[in-house]
C-alpha cells in the first residue's frame, strides 16, 4: 500500500424529505448570501427548485440565481456565475442538480477569489488555493460530484473537457434524497450506474500490490450497482435501491475506494474526449468505452481481470486458463451493461471513425502516455477508439 | 435504508514515516499549546516519544506532558488532565497511543472546556457542546478511536465503563503509520483484530432491510481481516498486511459501515462489564462474547446470520437447512479466533461464575433490554454470560 492522505469532511444529510435542511445546513456552515445554481427545467417541473426557494425564504437567506447548467458543464456559464459572485458579494453557493451543476458551482466557487481566469486551474497553470463554501441537493446519483474534490468542465473555445481537483472544492455539505431520483428516466439513470462503476474500476485496475482492504471496499460498491441498478430500471420508483445506488455513488468517488494506489482513469480520459465533441451522455459513453479498453488491455496485464470477474462477477476461477476467466469477466459486464439499456458501440450513440485521431491528439495533448494499469500510447488509444465502432 | 447523517472530517495521513508530519498538522489544525497525552513506556522504548517531542520542538511548538493511560482508561488519569490543560492554556491535544489514549483524550478535550464534572458526559446527564481540538498517533489498530466520535471511560468510583459519543471528539487529524503496530505482540494484535470485527458485527446485525451497500461494505471489512489477521500473526513485521488491517481498523468505526440502520452493540456491552470488573483486554473479551451472543440468536432471529455465514465465510447455502448454513458460520468464525490466539471461554480470561448477576444488573441499569437485532432482557444476558463460561 502507498501512502496516502484522506480528508472527506463534507456533511451528508441522506434520507426523505432532505432537502428541507438545506437552509439551516447553509447557516451552519456559515453562509448569508447564497447563489442558487441549477440545470435546466426538471427541478421546476417536479417542485424541488419551490421547496428549496421556500426554505430560503423562510430562514431568511438572501439568493441570488442562476440556471442554465447544460450536461457537460461550459465554461461560459461559469464566467457568469463568477461574475455574479463577485458582483452580488456571494458568500455560500447552493447546488441544485446533478454532477454538471455541482462541477459547474466548483469552477464559479474557486474562479470567484481568484484574479485570473478560472481555466487556469483547469489547464495546470495555477492551484486552488481558496474558493467560495459551497453546498448541494443532489438530483442524480452518478457523478460523485457531491462528496469529491474534482470538477469537470468543457471548455467551449477548444472544445475540450478538463478536469481538476482541491480539496478546497468538496462540498460542505450534501442533501441526498433518493426519493429526488426516483423520476429519473431509465437511460440517465443507467448512464448514472454506469459512471460509478467506472469511478471504482479506474481505481480498481491499479498495479499497486497489497491493498486488500481498498480492493474489497471497490468491490463492495460494484456489487451494489450490479444487485440495485437493474431493480430501478424494472421500478424506478423503488426508494430502497434507488438510496443504495445514491450512496454507492459518493463512495465511489469520494477516494475512499481508491487509497494507498495507483489508479488507472484511461477509460474516463478517452470518453471525455466523446463527451467534449460529441456531447455524449459521459455515462453511456463510458459504458462504450470501459469494456473495450478491458479487452485491449487484456493480454498486457491480466491479474486485475482476473481477479475482477472472480470476486465481481463471480466467475469459476479456472486456474488453468486465468486468461478465460477474466474474458468471462468482461463478458459478464458488458451483458450487464446492456441489460440496463447502455450502447455497446459508439455507433449507437452517433460516433463515427472520422474524428478518432483528432480525440488521440486532444486526449495525449503534450502526454507520450494515457492510463497507469497499462501505458497507452497514442496507437494503443486509436486502436481502442476503433474497437468502439 | 433510514435516514442518516454521515460526517467524517478527521484528516489521515497514513504511511511510512508519517508521524514526522505532526507537528505540521497540528499547526494546520491551529494548535499552538498542546498537551501530548500517552500510556506507558512503549512509545519510550520504540523511540516514537523521541521523535514526536523533537518533531514539536523542532517546530517550536510549546508542549505539557501526560502519561500514564492504562487499557480501559480511568477517570482519575482524566481529572488530571483536565486540571493541567485548564492550567497550562492548552488549545490542542496529541494522543499518541491506541484507542486508550485516544479514549482518554476525548474525555480531556470535552471535560477542558466544561464547567461540571467530565463524567456527566458519561453518564447522560449533559451533552458535548464543545471540545478542545485533538490530533492522534495510533500505535495500535483495534479501537477505531481515531476516526470515530466515540469514547469509553472507566469510571473508576462505580468500576463501569461508559461510552458516548459527539461529533466535536472527531480528531481533526490522525497519524497513521503501520510501521508503529509492527511490534506489537501476537496477543495485542489479535485482540486489536477482534475488536475490529466485533465494531463490523455490532452493525451488520441489523433489523433494518434493503442496506445492500452497508452490508456490502461491512463484509469488504470483515473479508479483510480474515485475510490479513492471520499474516502478521505469522509475521509480525509484514507492513502491508499491517497497513490493511490499520485502514480497516478506522473504517470499521468511523460509522461508514454502520449508516442507514439500527445498530445493535449487545457484545460490546456485554463485554465492557467484564473489562471493567476484570481488567479483561477488550478484543479478547470480544472474541468470548461475540460468538457466543451469536449462537443465542441464532433461532430468534437467524437471517443475517445466515447472509454472514455465506457471504463472510464463503459457507455454501443449504436452502433446505440456512440453520445449518448459520451454525457453520459461526464454528468458521469461532475457529478463526482461536487460529490468531483468541479465547473462546471467561475461564480463560480469568472470569468465574459469581459475578455474573452484579455484571449483569449493571449493564442493564434502569433499561429493561439490551441489544436490537434481538432485544435481549435480563434472563437473556445472564445466560449469554453463563454460556460463555
Amino acid at each position: 500500500m502507498d501512502n496516502f492522505t484522506f480528508y472527506a469532511p463534507t456533511y451528508f444529510d441522506f434520507g426523505r424529505g432532505a432537502e428541507l435542511h438545506t437552509a439551516e445546513l447553509i447557516q451552519k456552515f456559515g453562509g448569508s448570501r447564497v447563489l442558487l445554481h441549477y440545470g435546466g427545467g426538471s427541478i421546476k417541473k417536479s417542485g424541488l427548485y419551490d421547496r428549496i426557494v421556500a426554505v430560503l425564504d423562510g430562514a431568511g437567506i438572501p439568493f441570488v440565481e442562476l440556471g442554465g447548467v447544460k450536461p457537460n458543464p461550459r465554461s461560459g456559464l461559469v464566467r457568469q456565475g463568477i461574475e455574479l459572485c463577485k458582483r452580488e458579494k456571494i458568500d455560500f453557493i447552493l447546488a441544485v442538480g446533478g454532477g454538471s451543476t455541482i462541477d459547474s458551482s466548483k469552477a464559479i466557487a474557486a474562479g470567484s477569489l481568484y484574479d485570473g481566469d478560472f481555466m487556469d486551474f483547469y489547464r495546470g497553470k495555477a492551484v486552488v488555493e481558496k474558493a467560495l463554501p459551497i453546498g448541494t441537493v443532489l438530483t442524480i446519483a452518478a457523478a460523485g460530484s457531491e462528496g469529491s474534490p474534482n470538477t469537470v468542465i468543457t471548455d467551449e473555445e477548444n472544445q475540450v473537457k478538463k478536469g481538476m481537483k482541491s480539496d478546497y472544492l468538496r462540498p460542505r455539505f450534501s442533501v441526498l434524497n433518493p426519493e429526488l431520483t426516483c423520476t429519473l428516466p431509465p437511460y440517465q439513470t443507467a448512464a448514472g450506474a454506469t459512471d460509478i462503476m467506472a469511478h471504482i474500476c479506474e481505481r480498481y485496475f491499479s498495479n499497486t500490490e497489497e491493498s486488500e482492504i481498498t480492493d474489497r471496499l471497490c468491490e463492495a460498491v460494484l456489487k451494489t450497482i450490479i444487485c440495485e441498478a437493474p431493480r430501478v430500471i424494472e421500478d424506478p420508483g423503488n426508494y430502497e435501491a434507488r438510496a443504495n445506488i445514491m450512496w454507492a455513488g459518493m463512495l465511489a468517488h469520494n477516494n475512499v475506494c481508491g487509497v494507498g494506489r495507483e489508479q488507472d482513469w484511461a477509460s474516463h480520459h478517452i470518453e471525455h474526449e466523446l463527451s467534449a465533441l460529441y456531447d455524449v451522455t459521459h455515462g453511456a459513453g463510458l459504458a462504450v468505452v470501459m469494456p473495450k479498453w478491458m479487452r485491449y488491455v487484456l493480454d498486457k496485464n491480466p491479474d486485475k481481470l482476473v481477479l475482477f470477474a472472480a470476486r465481481v462477477w463471480d466467475i469459476p476461477m479456472d486456474e488453468e486458463r486465468p486468461r478465460e476467466t477474466a474474458l468471462k469477466g468482461i463478458e459478464a459486464f458488458e451483458a450487464f451493461l446492456k441489460s440496463i439499456g447502455m450502447p455497446s458501440t459508439l455507433g449507437e450513440v452517433g460516433v463515427g471513425r472520422e474524428d478518432i485521431e483528432k480525440m488521440t491528439d486532444k486526449l495525449l495533448g503534450k502526454k507520450k502516455t494515457e492510463g497507469k494499469y497499462v501505458e497507452l500510447e497514442r496507437e494503443d488509444v486509436i486502436r481502442i477508439y476503433e474497437s468502439c465502432l
